[in-house]
């Protein structure tokens, strides 16, 4: 093992090229080196092509000392990875015994003929060790071919690649010693600031090495991903929790979670935590909102239902909104919305009533209410019902708008519970 | 343009690395220019680390001459993919006045200010031109630093970079004679039948070389992918059709939509087409359904809204569904599936109700109902309502049996507009 670990996935398949299939392979190796701790500083993708697969293959040896490849392993023409490497390094293929036995086996299961195609899946370069496969019949190989170089191979199949992985790779890499303590990583959650401004206000924790500290934005969130390097995960945590401490305190009321949690989680656990119950009242998102509350297993303790109000017909017959309200102010108005939130509270017998009645687009917009413009209405155990405004701009898309629609509503209420715990607190 | 295009895609970011994201981008790149007909030869991930992707660049320009960077566009100072292509190119980077005042006036939008930070998104090296993005703040470069190399870049929001793709380089590719000849594929959609069954009654056309056609299984629906390489599109249009109605013929009432298509969009166009309406009355699914039938622009025409039973009080009071039915049958029941139905019709007034009541887990399950039974219930406007049980798996996630538990009722939907069609017809 070198001083340095600098692991490189190299993944070979025209398909991926062509755009055919999504690359889920260069992901869970990417996740699965991280928790081993190894650096991993480039990833490949090279078609099933000899000239420039052996050009990727010198390129990641020269900047990278574990090369692990995925694809090309088949046992068709142009399954070229592993007599590639082989020639990259010019080593010789050997036949081995205990791979052609272990095909003609799993080829019998499946009552299919040992063919000269299969059989070339068990050739390996010379000095290689098999790196067996308990679910395909294309087996990889670990191999050093000189000082500082190792090389694992795996099918491109996902699922072989995987158990192949878990059984073989990560005991060897750990073994000798490859794997040096572990990345740990918590993502912080925010909702209602923009990247640049939360930015500038942890920009103190930016430049920080261990554990290091990185915004992203996502649909209308932002994240603050805090990862720590350490001999344990414990001690990784240990690292983490006082910067965390201080995120949360600097991002406030717009820090709403962390990790797994997401806006319809968090709101699920206030509302669980006050046992009190919401439904729904959506225009423009048509039930967007009520498939983020029950996307969380057992959210029937607190979520009773809702009316997908999409016709103004039905905001009237099933919210009881007043047709002289629509008339008045329109069906995108903070009138309407007050009053489906009302409605959706009234007719399903919950606590709180959330409404959504907006422009998605990209037909309907006016210079008055461009599209983008979406109202979130919310009726309380208190009686008071009220609206806020918000401009997502008429340049979004209409998934777009929409998505981040069902999100700021569940926001609206996160901050109306969390008001409501912080005055019942003594 | 060099006589031979050769493109290179380099997705830039941390994230990636970690497994944090998966990498589409890379995936809509590659379709992109495989539909261009621009040889696409290799793929490179490297981290928000100037030096590595430093040398990223070198060895990307060595080897391709179509550089096309994603990600690390953004205002923050681990965005470094500008000013490292600058430095790679020896080019001193120019602040961009248009791009300031675009910046200022998206921030403006949202209600916020301009900061140093989004002010480094104007920055781009000098010779390049602004390659405008319609939705966010940070723009993307066109530049060719030196014979040879064309140099592209986008942000890493999925968004952003195809809305940019689509309406500039894409444009400008073509412009320059970067396509040459083309390889257009089709897509034909199929509900209700599965991989194998499919693969096996289309085997005859697996082994055709131009086309090609490859089956592709997705969550619940079923693809085959007919692709031709031609000089131009119409001649590849031609190559495609006669397999195409081959395909659909072998498909059947399987086959519902190529490309594009969706269950949604196929059912609003019948509904369209017939002026008739529907409403949705869901359980386990919550909004899902009705989110679908809303994706569509214009879906406003048709779907007139529907009702969010979650609990059984609301089944009873927002459908009308007989407490008796309930008790005797249960809610998830072929019983409470049609009464859920004829109640989202009559309380909405449309032609058509629609209702899905089943168990998505991952609790709720029992030996006689377990997870992934599903009713789907379909109330006409000749007043028959009936109802099918699906049975989803009890191994499935919730997420899985939700989303098609939606598309299921669409497609049950489907078929029977299809049948009213056929029958209409002389």
């Amino acid at each position: 093992m070198p001083t340095t670990p600098c692991a490189e996935a190299i993944c070979v398949g025209t398909e991926l090229l062509l755009g055919d299939i999504l690359n889920s392979n260069a992901q869970f190796l990417a996740r699965q080196l991280a928790e081993l701790g190894i650096p991993h500083f480039f990833q490949t993708v090279v078609g099933d092509n000899r000239d420039r697969l052996r050009e990727a293959i010198s390129t990641a040896a020269a900047r990278s000392n574990l090369l692990i490849f995925t694809g090309g392993l088949g046992p068709t023409p142009d399954d070229l990875t592993v007599e590639t490497i082989a020639a990259a390094f010019n080593a010789p293929l050997i036949e081995q015994p205990d791979a052609v036995a272990d095909i003609e086996r799993k080829l019998a299961q499946r009552g299919r003929p040992m063919t000269a195609s299969n059989r070339k899946q068990a050739l390996i370069p010379q000095g290689a060790t098999l790196l067996p496969n308990p679910i395909g019949t294309a087996p990889g190989i670990i191999w050093e071919p000189r000082p500082g170089v190792t090389i694992l191979t795996f099918p491109g199949v996902p699922s072989e690649m995987k158990a192949m992985w878990r059984e073989t790779a990560v005991p060897y890499l750990r073994d000798r010693g490859w794997s040096q303590g572990t990345i740990y990583s918590r993502t912080l959650r925010f909702w209602g600031i923009g990247e640049s401004t939360l930015a500038e206000k942890v920009a103190a924790f930016l430049d920080h090495q261990n554990p290091t500290v990185a915004p992203y934005a996502g649909r209308g969130e932002v994240k603050l991903r805090i990862s720590a390097r350490a001999a344990t995960e414990a001690d990784a945590i240990a690292a983490i929790e006082p910067v965390e401490r201080q995120l949360r305190h600097l991002g406030g009321r717009d820090y709403y979670g962390c990790d797994r949690d997401t806006l319809a989680t968090v709101v699920g656990k206030l509302l669980s935590d006050r046992r009190e119950t919401v439904a729904a009242a959506e225009s423009c998102t048509a039930g967007g909102l009520g498939a983020m509350f029950t996307e969380v297993p057992g959210s029937s303790r607190y979520f009773l239902g809702g009316v997908m109000s999409y016709s103004n017909e039905s905001k009237v017959t099933l919210l009881g909104v007043l047709p002289e309200t629509l008339e008045k102010f329109g069906a995108v108005s903070a009138e309407t919305a007050c009053e489906m939130a009302q409605g959706a509270r009234d007719r399903l017998g919950s606590d709180w009533g959330l409404s959504i009645t907006g422009i998605a687009g990209p037909g309907g917009g006016t210079a008055d209410k461009p599209i983008g413009l979406v109202y979130v209405g919310l009726a309380g155990p208190d009686g008071r019902v009220e609206s806020q405004q918000f401009r997502f701009g008429s340049q979004r898309e209409r998934d777009w708008i929409r998505a981040v629609s069902a999100c700021t509503a569940l926001d609206v209420l996160r901050r109306r519970l969390l008001d409501e715990r912080d005055r019942d607190r003594p």
